[in-house]
């Protein structure tokens, strides 16, 4: 493992450097490899970006202003990627096995690359970027502030994960102070949905079912649901969290249609209740806060066995 | 109006102070309270809180482990009030024209106290109470950071709103370096729903049109909803921000109906599009982002007049 100086040290060696993000592109990766893209070419170094998926409408904005290139890199980067098999295909094949720094913030970083600069108290992979940038002697302005800021905004849900410390803050303020507009980021990060993602919402609410005297809710997202409403993946995101954010409600379940009918179930839990110990009864598991399990049921049994286990668990434990 | 130092000379000079809060109390008046009053009683001084309308029971855990005084106080201070009418009663019969100290961030203040302590600029009154309890030389520990913090981030919209500045995010990293559980804050300020909210919200979605090829969406909140629903007024809170947050809608309009069945209608707008502009038509007003006016007509008549002075507008301005 490898600090920041050593890190800067790298990059600053070399000339031509190709940056990897992760497969299923979030903020996080993005806003690393578009600041650390830009910051390499301030700099006099050639740099571009390459991913394995195609990159949301949501998330074009960093890329204003970045033309492509494509040079025979003498340094392949990888940010915020816990595990070769996270660069997704084609990057896995090109790039296996050749990745010779990675920068990231993930406990579970698998060591794969030559050189690995990680720092798992980081919020974001960014926080760790923005060091590395300082070290070599960029001047964060406000087109390298502004990904790095989406970077760190995404990753902690606009400051509100348990991630976020002091540092985080810290950061966020001398990004701010370069001008980036964080209102409007953070408004099209977070408070902007699609139709369809409403649509679904709409549908999900109508399936609420309280039990246990209002300690329980439980939602359903049938397949039908996301047909007819015309949600794609990234519509679905988050919405398992909604049972558990109901004022009350100790556990949340959220009962997901799969593509062979079988019902993905998450499980949401507010201390010192435990999803997971009840996850682990169906085959699953998970973490105390959130656990998930599949039952292969029609809904109504699978709601009623998730249920009947949850209320047993809440007669014990209260 | 007096400085930092000047609020903390004259707070320093007193034995006994009365804090006064504004009616409908939110999270910044109530954590400026909670925290002058902790910072102090840390300094040997008496001191309590008074507001006309109860405490809700999301900002209980401010005034834990701070038992209630009773005493004649030798100095009157109003937190993040602009105005005595915000006394609201019975404080404004009693101490109207006798507030000695105004702390507070509101540009509109209405200079009502004998001395005011005004920073339009800090996102909260909290930012600013920080300032004079260090000022006054009190150690701001997690008791006192808990309420500052509560009242930047309630105050910011989890450091979403154009308020928030570089200085706001320093004094939250100060803050939760004291150990503030601001993940656990922020989850039970935002992120937890009533049950009554959630199934208003549903049926308010329910009440979605789009028009203008999706550059409009039109929810409405009728009194059948709310009665149905159970909902309070808090329960409504933020619900006329549904409508523009949707992907593409350039206006949301959110139609809301009075106890006298009039229709009172909220605007908003992205920029360039000006909702105070079309409000205007219809005897109202607000601001370019936020408007409002009152319709007195049946739902469909006022929806249709509404949606032709939005379509007239967009094809005006595009």
């Amino acid at each position: 493992m490898i600090g920041i100086k050593e890190a800067a040290e790298r990059l600053k060696k070399a000339e031509r450097v190709l940056i990897l993000s992760h497969q299923f592109p979030d903020g996080d990766t993005l806003g690393c490899a578009a600041a650390l893209c830009r910051g390499l070419r301030r700099t006099g170094r050639r740099a571009a970006i390459r991913c394995s998926d195609k990159i949301g409408p949501k998330f074009n904005f960093l890329f204003h202003d970045l033309p492509d290139d494509d040079f025979t890199p003498d340094l392949v980067v990888a940010v915020d990627i816990a595990d070769e098999k996270l660069l997704g295909e084609p990057l896995q094949t090109q790039w296996g096995g050749k990745v010779e720094l990675c920068i990231d913030h993930h406990p579970s970083n698998t060591m794969y690359a030559e050189q690995t600069c990680l720092n798992p108290k980081a919020a974001a992979t960014c926080e760790i970027i923005y060091d590395v940038l300082r070290e070599m002697g960029v001047a964060v302005d406000k087109k390298i502030a502004t990904p790095l800021y989406t970077g760190i905004t995404t990753d902690t849900g606009c400051f509100k994960y348990i991630n976020v410390t002091p540092r985080t803050y810290r950061i966020a303020a001398d990004l701010v102070e370069t001008g980036v507009d964080a209102p409007k980021i953070n408004r099209e990060m977070f408070d902007t949905k699609s139709r369809a993602r409403l649509d679904v919402e709409r549908r999900v609410l109508d399936s609420i079912r309280y039990d246990c005297g209002g300690k329980v809710a439980v939602i359903v997202i049938s397949r039908q649901m996301v047909r007819e409403s015309g949600a794609c993946e990234d519509d679905l995101d988050g919405l398992a969290t909604i049972p558990r954010g109901i004022e009350g409600v100790q556990i949340g379940v959220t009962l997901r249609e799969k593509e062979d009918g079988a019902w993905k179930v998450s499980l949401r839990a507010l201390p010192p209740s435990n999803a997971s110990e009840i996850c682990e009864r169906f085959g699953g598991g998970g973490h105390p806060g959130a656990a998930g399990c599949t039952l292969n049921l029609p809904l109504e049994q699978a709601r009623e066995q998730m249920l009947c286990a949850v209320r047993e668990y809440l007669e014990k434990h209260g």
